[in-house]
């Protein structure tokens, strides 16, 4: 009993200090003067040589042996420190500072490489970035599969294999769809005009509050790349306003408004335990996207959202609720992952999947990654990448070693697709409630039924309890060859 | 060598670490989330407990054995860490945590008492507070003063009876000028009117700017109780508006910029040492309150800012710069220490630091604290308390436990009057730059011959070198009777 006290009383104060390096992360972002980056990255270092030290303190090896945990949450709680000790134990303390070091380093290379539209000069130091992630993956997988072992970081209990039967099942029904779409007589027409940014976060504002963001433990704060930080009773999100698109800013809150109501939603008796947060990158953005897309990208709530757009801007040129719902899901041709559509979505993070697998593999060399990449979007998407920074500099997840991330995104689509049929079945009303504006009866349901458990159970096995059956893209892809279907008049 | 290597570099990370806490600490009192109280207390208990760790290290007592400074700099940088850590190790565990914990329970109480003017529901916590500040006193002491001990946190080297003679050669002829002041036939006319917050907090920025504040460094946010948090590249300030009173978001914002500029005029070499912040209260409050008083409410900047407040704000009821300066400057009578002018400033302080030390020394007690605090008051103000929130339940500084903070604010002041002195003399023709909004002459003599060094040199000395003779009260009381025997026509 005592060991497992001693376990989570040190563990509490890891988990609260984690949380204190995540808002520093988001002051960074956020409110931080520009000048202030050296005594920032100073300021982080120390908060993570604390934060390791502690992860790799040989105590928690004594305490986890002694543990005798009797509740569910503290054998999860019990399991989730042992995982977390196995694996920053296995990986050398010089490997883990390397890493730090170069894609910290890395991210300004890729920026620049971006900038400049020159992939050679970003792929040396992606060799070099590639080199050790596979060496941290040799160390982690301990005899077992390299991409594994990384995505065991970001969705615990998923392998490369079983991602690829389920996208290699979602592929052909997606390239379908998005042919059928692109080809369709009936083109939804674009927003256009000038839309300020003052009006642009005020509207912001009132779909947080549609999606019931708890304001009392949040806050809205601009950023170049939305996200959202933080937990239990300081969950905030960001957004960004593009003057003349509107719905950039709307449904970037509403996204991480997702994220963060996960986080605010967790049984705070999980607070600052490692239950206490989202459970996987997965299910995390399963949240983002059922309140972003199957939520407020729904008919219901554009009907809302035409309203109040209509009275916040003047002479808006679509004037129809039916128009403007079909404005909102307008598909185009696009190079760029984040500005897509929920038709395309999908593909653009297969892409990056399969590259990044055969790259951990050793299957393919950085070297012919340009050649790689352009090929595949050809396939994929039946146009040539224009230049570099619309083809393989476009994101910066490899640069900073994320390597087992991309799937994640799909995944969460997959999840939501699981959900929402769950969810549609349970609260039929949903949509007369979002047609007032009002997500409640959505956000309750999904409080209810996934977010409260936080860590509590596996990924698979809160998606399956929540959706009351086995995961599998089939809903997702239904609901959006109905959706879209409609739209296009298919 | 190598010992030095080490306690430098030690030191280095806890000074991040430190600079961490007290960003959190601006992050509570600006942005936080309403609702993320207990969190927040969670994470600042946890990043003190690494802190203190940090700071009573046993390694510290063998790297100060073993390191062997060739520098001055590195000099007095081990005798500041040997201090710190001679001082964090005479007081045990158990008194720090204890203390930690009552005056933080003790804010509340006193936040409440002030709300219901009822002393008696704060003064048997204040007796707590107070019998375990004298229990940290005397392990400080070792045998020596007791309140000495306690000022040393505050104004190193500085000694109760020092001040008290400082202070005792000061009152009569504060105390004449106050009188003469408030008796005077000439009485300068109040500003009255609505002052809009946006238009104020323009304005402060304005301000800010001409007094030099580096906002690739810095940013201005709204705080119930200004305050500046931060140095080396990273210093921000906070102010408040009152939209009755413009002078009053106006000078907190002047006197937070001489906060921040001292911090931000460190040689930055010295960043992250114990030399990288300012070094003693005193001397930071000379900076605040040289750059609100001596310059910024002086004759030459009060006619620049009047331009401007007659451009920002319609009908302002003061149409002419002398007046305006007199306005500015304006004494009347009043119980409050922080809404006082500069004459009576002083006397405030006064009182509280001869009742702090007798509380200190044993020879005052918590029940006899009201009948003392207002005996005093008529003694030296000339006027009765009206009731206890006008009384001893203004300030907040006994509650947390700050006994020997309250002289370094008139210290600050009379080191103001050294330093304004000797500015004045090398820089005759600051005032034409004053007039014209930009106090640079100003800014670039106290960062050139005071704010610079930091802690390198100890506060007597910073002073006595800048101003280039002993401290003393003279120069403060001297430009006070001329300012203001000129403003009443006395």
């Amino acid at each position: 009993m005592s060991a497992l006290t001693d376990l989570l009383a040190f563990q509490r104060q890891t988990e609260a200090l984690s949380s204190v390096a995540e808002r520093l992360g988001w002051d960074q972002e956020t409110v931080m003067p520009r000048g202030a980056t050296e005594q920032r990255a100073e300021e982080m270092g120390a908060m993570e040589e604390v934060l390791h030290e502690r992860r790799t303190d040989p105590r928690l090896g004594e305490w986890l042996d002694g543990a005798d945990p009797q509740t569910d949450a503290d054998r999860r709680a019990v399991d989730l420190i042992a995982r977390d000790f196995a694996r920053t134990s296995r990986v050398p303390a010089r490997l883990a500072s390397e890493l730090a070091r170069l894609t910290s380093l890395a991210q300004g290379i890729w920026a620049e490489a971006r900038a400049k539209d020159a992939p050679e000069d970003f792929l040396p130091t992606l060799d070099q970035v590639l080199m050790l992630k596979r060496e941290e993956a040799a160390a982690l997988a301990d005899g077992g599969d390299l991409y594994d072992a990384l995505l065991e970081d970001y969705e615990p209990g998923m392998t490369g294999a079983r991602l690829a039967s389920l996208f290699d099942a979602m592929r052909p029904r997606l390239v379908t769809l998005r042919d059928d779409v692109l080809g369709a007589d009936r083109q939804p027409q674009p927003l256009s005009g000038h839309f300020p940014q003052e009006t642009q976060l005020r509207l912001a504002r009132s779909c947080a509050t549609a999606f019931g963001y708890d304001w009392t433990r949040g806050r809205i704060d601009l950023a170049v790349h939305p996200f959202s930080s933080g937990r239990w009773q300081d969950s905030r999100i960001t957004t960004r306003v593009v003057e003349t698109d509107p719905f950039n800013c709307i449904y970037s809150t509403i996204h991480e408004v997702g994220h963060s109501s996960y986080e605010l939603g967790i049984d705070p008796d999980y607070a600052f335990t490692p239950l206490g947060r989202g459970v996987s990158m997965g299910v995390h953005e399963s949240q983002s996207r059922i309140y972003e897309n199957q939520m407020g990208r729904g008919r219901a709530f554009t009907g809302w959202l035409f309203e109040r757009m209509s009275e916040a801007f003047d002479g808006l040129n679509i004037t129809d609720p039916d128009a403007f719902y079909a404005t909102v899901n307008r598909v185009t041709p696009g190079y760029i992952r984040t500005e897509s559509d929920e038709v395309q979505y999908n593909l653009h993070v297969m892409l990056r999947f399969d590259l990044e697998r055969d790259l951990i593999s050793g299957r393919l060399d950085t070297r012919d990654l340009v050649e790689a990449w352009n090929a595949r979007f050809l396939k994929d998407f039946g146009v040539a990448v224009d230049r570099p920074a619309n083809g393989l500099l476009q994101d910066v997840h490899w640069a900073v070693g994320l390597f087992g991330y991309f799937p994640t995104y799909a995944l969460g689509n997959v999840y939501a697709g699981c959900l929402n049929q769950a969810l549609r079945a349970d609260v039929p009303d949903l949509d007369e409630a979002l047609a007032r504006g009002d997500a409640t009866p959505g956000t309750e349901w999904l409080r209810e039924n996934l977010q409260r458990h936080g860590g509590l159970m596996t990924p698979t096995e809160v998606i399956e309890t929540a959706s009351g059956g086995p995961i599998g893209p089939e809903p997702l892809l239904d609901y959006l060859e109905e959706k879209f279907g409609r739209i296009y008049a298919l």
